[in-house]
Formats: C-alpha cells, sequence, structure tokens
C-alpha cells in the first residue's frame, strides 16, 4: 500500500513550509482533503496567484504588487528620513508604531559571509545610489541586534558616512513596562552605556 | 502601510492549515515570497493536483486516485477479513506492520455526537453493506482507543453482531519494549484484564 502520487507529491511539497517536517506535512494533506479541501484550492490559488504579482519596489526594495509600494509613493512621507530595514515584516513593524514618518530601505537579508550573503545581496549597491538622491539626508539604522544584524548595521553606517550623510541607530535598552530584575545583563548594561539626560 | 492584497490573501489562506495561526502564517508567507518561489509554486500546484485527482475508494473510502484503491484491487489480500479505521493515515499505519494481509473500511472520523458526527457521517450504512457482501467473515475494529473511537467501536460491534458476522477488536495492552515502571496505570490494568494464556 503506497499512498496516491498526487497525496505524496502534496506532502512532499508542503516541507517547504518553515518549519514543517514530514510528520506535519502528512497531518497537513490529509486534514486538508479530509475536512477542508475548499480551503485547499482557496490555499493554491491564493499561492499561485501571489507568487504571480508580488514583486519588488523599485525605490525600497519591499514587496508590493506596483512600481512602486503605496509607502513609496504617499506624499505625506518625510523623503529626507530613509530608515533600513531587513525585511518586509519588519517594515511592517515599523509602520505599527504610527511613529515614523520617512521612507524605507528593505535589504531583504542581512550581511552573512558564513552563508555566502555578501553587500550585493543586500541590495547594498542600490541602497548607495538610493541614498545619494540629494534628498535623503539620514539614514536610520534598524536591523535587528543580532550578530549579524549589527554588523550589517556597521557596514552600512560606513558607506553613508562616505556619502556625507546623518547616520543613526534605533536605540537598545529596557522594553516598555520591563523591569530591571527580568532583563538579561547585556540589554541592561547597553541601557546604563547609552543613558541619556533628562 | 498596507500589506499587498494578495499577501494578505495568501496569509488568510494558510490559517487552513492545522495548528497554523496568524503569526506564523504571516511568516510562511514571507519564507516563501523571500526564500523560496519556486518551493511555493511547487506547492500550489501539487495542492490543487490532489484536489482534483484524489477521490475516495468505492470499496473501502480510503483516499486513491482510482475507482478503487491499490488494496482493494489486489489479489492477495485476505477478502474474508474486514479492518475498520478511522482515517487513510491509519490505515498506512496498519499496512506498514506488514502483518495484515485482509482489507480495509475507512470511516473518516469517528461517531460524535457532541461535535453533530453521527452514524451517517462515518459511512456506516455503507460498511452495513460491505460487510454483508457474503464474503467477509470478521470485522476487526481499530478505531482509536480514545473515548469516541471506543463508542465507535462499540456501535459497529453491535451493528456488525446483528449481521451474524465475527466482531474483534484490537488489542490494549503494554507496547513492544514496554517497562511496567512506566507505563500508565489504565493500560497496565487493561494489560491484566486482557492477559492469555501461554
Amino acid at each position: 500500500m503506497k499512498e496516491p502520487s498526487s497525496l505524496e507529491s502534496l506532502i512532499q511539497a508542503l516541507r517547504c513550509l518553515p518549519g514543517v517536517g514530514p510528520k506535519s506535512a502528512q497531518r497537513m494533506a490529509y486534514h486538508l482533503l479530509q475536512r477542508d479541501q475548499q480551503g485547499a484550492s482557496r490555499l493554491a490559488d491564493a499561492m499561485r496567484n501571489a507568487v504571480e504579482r508580488i514583486r519588488h519596489c523599485a525605490m525600497c526594495n519591499t514587496f508590493t504588487e506596483e512600481d512602486l509600494c503605496n509607502v513609496c509613493v504617499s506624499q505625506r512621507r518625510d523623503r529626507a528620513l530613509l530608515c533600513v530595514v531587513e525585511t518586509p515584516a519588519d517594515l511592517l513593524m515599523m509602520e505599527q508604531t504610527q511613529t515614523y514618518r520617512g521612507l524605507y530601505f528593505v535589504l531583504m537579508g542581512r550581511l552573512s559571509p558564513l552563508d555566502g550573503v555578501g553587500p550585493r545581496d543586500i541590495h547594498l549597491d542600490r541602497l548607495q545610489r538610493r541614498a545619494s538622491d540629494g534628498v535623503v539626508q539620514e539614514v536610520i539604522l534598524a536591523t535587528n541586534f543580532t550578530v549579524e544584524g549589527e554588523a550589517t548595521a556597521h557596514y552600512i553606517s560606513e558607506m553613508v558616512n562616505d556619502l556625507g550623510l546623518k547616520v543613526t541607530r534605533i536605540a537598545r535598552g529596557l522594553p516598555v513596562g520591563g523591569e530591571l530584575e527580568h532583563v538579561d545583563s547585556g540589554t541592561l548594561a547597553q541601557a546604563l552605556i547609552e543613558r541619556r539626560s533628562v
């Protein structure tokens, strides 16, 4: 007894999802076919649709269905500010804060020499051209505070400094509502070093 | 800033997968579009394909691409034995034991009055006709040892008894390699009650 080949292909294909191994791929496939064929149809269409329609904004590199994303076309954004983030999901997080009114540049990754990800792979040549448009005055580095995110921020800061632009890094420190007792010592040490006058 | 609508639809559609909430659906969608568009295309095709091709075996009700599955058409199976399981995945597990040579009937569920699942929903009318073909002599109940699986087994046993056929239930007991010290007391109690002479 083998599984029908189309079922086997589905199980195999589901494994491209992050965090899905052979057992959960099987469970997902059986679930869809047994209980939610409509959902499976919808999902197949949505996936095909997204792959065909989604491209990268010509200006900021985030996901969009148009030439330019709706942040880049907006007339209400401050074009002197350019915030660099690693992924479209990070951009979305920034937008959810509702405190940033500038534009973005999405790297679609981070420098990672060990994985063979170099400056060109995260579009730093494009970022350089973008930042030298004569309008941008400050580049805000909002990559993650991981080893790779920090290295990326460092690399970009040198590049942007050479262009004669202001470069800033988002602050490290205690989270809002955070208690000293429960924060890790690295974060607390940074919060102390980067203390500001009140 | 909103996500492009095809991306939003994909995130929404991914939530039909079991165990996938809003956060992991978003993570999956971004992962596919950023790192594995090919995988996403393949998955969309595989899903569409499976939904279109997979149907239920006319005899045993499991998943198949033909009228009859390859167990039911096989000439090497013992047609006097009919094993009742809840799902196609359970059938696969039975086959992997390589000790059963009879046929199957797949309920595609279990009795669950609270969820509105009654005898017709798990095709017991079809099972009754199937078992009364004059060839089947023993019905082996291999539903799960859960409350619902047990209730289903009980219901079917009465139905099949009325047909004058032999009904058996797969054994409960200690797992192979199981140690008394580490087994739950319910299982141990059953193993004691269902002890057999050696």
